[in-house]
């Protein structure tokens, strides 16, 4: 594992991240939905098809998007350079099991060539410093976000370790959600896919800034594959140490929005199906009055009623109950006393938790959202990004 | 046609509008589609369907939304009381030929017998006094809205006038979009709504300041069928006229958005159907990136990328074409000079023209969007409303 400093957005600090790994090291992954999407994206969706993994290579600064031939032959060449330079005469290494990731501005070419030499800087760092690889792959993020747990598997210790980076898509330069978690359970590639889907689900696609969804998002599950087999007890405390690991990154990756001064808790529960809970969930987190008044520390629940309404999803407004922490404010059509002094120290507080009771079913979702500052304009309208 | 003064939200200006009309005169309509929905909208919706309407009456300040049983009683016993106080001896008006529109806070309750109390001082006002209307039925607007055209139906001249208030769902008081048209050409009400359903499209849904969906949304078109029969070449022209009308009236809600400072034209061509046109067009006119990008002047086209990426349609970047004004700035996965003066130029004027071409069909549509700003914030976080 080394970071480097390469020329460009960022420099003088690491902004460059490659990781080497072992024979055998499986990857799964999941990437943007977006129907635009970087070049970087099809060229890993590849690479987990296949399962397995070699090397990763992260850069931050340049999302190399919308740059045509030339950025997908960027990608080839520099793949390629590092294909041979982890080579050895024993161990050759291929193309294909390299995954790169790139984040930043989109519409500029990568500096390849610049980036190829600094692969002469490349060393063996078995201390695994975590802390400098989340930092290197970081744009405008102002702390780096890593996690670590740990798990037994027939008695020996192994561990589980994510490093995250980006904001949603409220950085001035288009910075993206990048995930990358290391382990070493042994699985089938297969079943951490599984394992993975489901947790990111739960995680990384519970969490908004701004609704704008990135062209490079990217979870990676990497595992060595080095513990001895874990039994299906084992596998599921491995899913849940995971699902926390995501869901810490995932609340740090929020808390980190550019602006934000507030962490909102959106949990529906009672919805007729998961789907619609997670609709009703991200329309209130994603709706700009909603975001502005609890900025504002104003526990306005009409503006609440309003963003379950434009889903057009059809509900009784009179069944519903809403709760601003623990305290109702609205109650199967019954308006409660929202002036309370409870509600308006829970209100101030920075992590703020929004209850909505549907009455319809019993699908439970919760999401993780930023809320709507000065700042945030700030940052977004003043920087040529 | 009577505007007045209620205690409560915006006293002592005027804040209560009631327009009467004669016998005959046939009203069509268009209603939001949220699923929470303010008490006026179902009585509303009763009285578009039966197609004749005596009297409007709208209230600002108070949305009488989530208000449960008492909010309908409350409806109710106004209309009745209006009813009974505009019928005489021999023209008996209903209170299923009355539309009431409110605006304003959700969750409260009206004061009802302030506001029927005030039949008292109705008076006749036959100079059609349109600014006071659009006066009246304003909230946090900060200029009344209203548009004049006219048409000849057999050489003989008739009036459209429209009056409309709101700015999306961005006042800090939920205020909501309402507009109404009045009318004198003879026209079955049938066909009437089906020129409104039409016009309405291309207008008062075109046009988005947050994308946050008002629970009272209303569109009116009411006719009191003074002019003699149409010709089709007539009905033709008043289409457009009326089209041209809400276009006007749409924008001036646009630009009164609060804390708007650029208008923003977003124009999507050659898109495969109008619908995937129009999920385009939104994407890139609500992204908070695209907005705060263009308030502050950053011809950020990567962002309007990731807006066309994030609606999942399939689409190839390597086709599209984008321009600022008449200044490309992609073209078919070729970067332009974004930096050119022109386009710089084009960036700050207070309308500014993006077009986007999907380069998959033959579908064009147009919207209508504000920018985002500090001083959006600031109303919107700093008011309890």
């Amino acid at each position: 594992m080394t970071s480097l400093s390469l020329e460009g957005r960022y420099h003088p600090r690491d902004n460059l991240l490659v990781c080497s790994f072992d024979k055998n090291t499986t990857i799964a992954g999941v990437t943007t939905r977006s129907s635009v999407v970087g070049a970087p994206i099809p060229f890993a969706r590849k690479v987990i098809e296949r399962g397995k993994v070699r090397a990763l290579i992260v850069n931050a600064g340049n999302a190399n998007t919308c740059t045509g031939k030339q950025g997908e032959q960027d990608l080839i060449n520099i793949t390629n350079a590092l294909a041979h330079k982890l080579s050895s005469k024993n161990d050759i290494i291929s193309e294909k099991e390299i995954v790169m990731a790139s984040t930043g501005v989109i519409g500029e070419f990568l500096n390849t060539n610049a980036l190829i030499d600094s692969f002469n800087n490349l060393h063996t760092d078995s201390n695994h410093k975590w802390l400098s690889a989340a930092t290197a792959i970081a744009t405008t993020d102002t702390f780096p976000k890593a996690v670590f747990s740990s798990l037994k598997i027939k008695e020996e210790k192994f561990s589980i370790c994510g490093i995250a980076k980006g904001s949603g898509m409220i950085a001035p330069n288009m910075a993206t959600m990048l995930a990358f978690i290391f382990t070493d359970i042994s699985l089938p590639q297969k079943t951490l896919q599984e394992i993975l889907n489901r947790v990111v689900e739960e995680s990384f696609n519970a969490i908004t800034v701004d609704g704008d969804t990135s062209t490079s998002d990217m979870v990676l599950l990497i595992s060595t594959q080095k513990s001895s087999e874990p039994s299906s007890l084992e596998i599921k405390d491995f899913e849940n140490k995971l699902s926390e690991l995501c869901k810490s990154l995932a609340i740090q990756i929020v808390k980190d929005g550019e602006g934000v001064s507030k962490l909102i808790e959106v949990e529906i529960k009672n919805a007729s199906s998961s789907e619609e809970a997670m609709t009703f969930a991200k329309s209130i987190a994603d709706s700009p009055l909603v975001k502005t008044a609890i900025h504002g520390n104003d526990l306005n629940w009409g503006r609440i009623a309003m963003a379950l309404g434009k889903t057009l999803i059809p509900i009784n407004i009179l069944d519903i109950s809403i709760n601003f922490g623990t305290f109702p404010i609205y109650k199967k059509g019954k308006m409660c006393d929202y002036n309370s002094e409870k509600c308006n120290q829970h209100i101030q507080e920075s992590h703020v938790h929004i209850s909505v009771d549907i009455a319809q079913g019993s699908a439970d979702r919760t999401v993780y959202a930023s809320d709507l500052t000065r700042e945030y304009i700030n940052i977004n309208a003043s920087y040529r990004s």
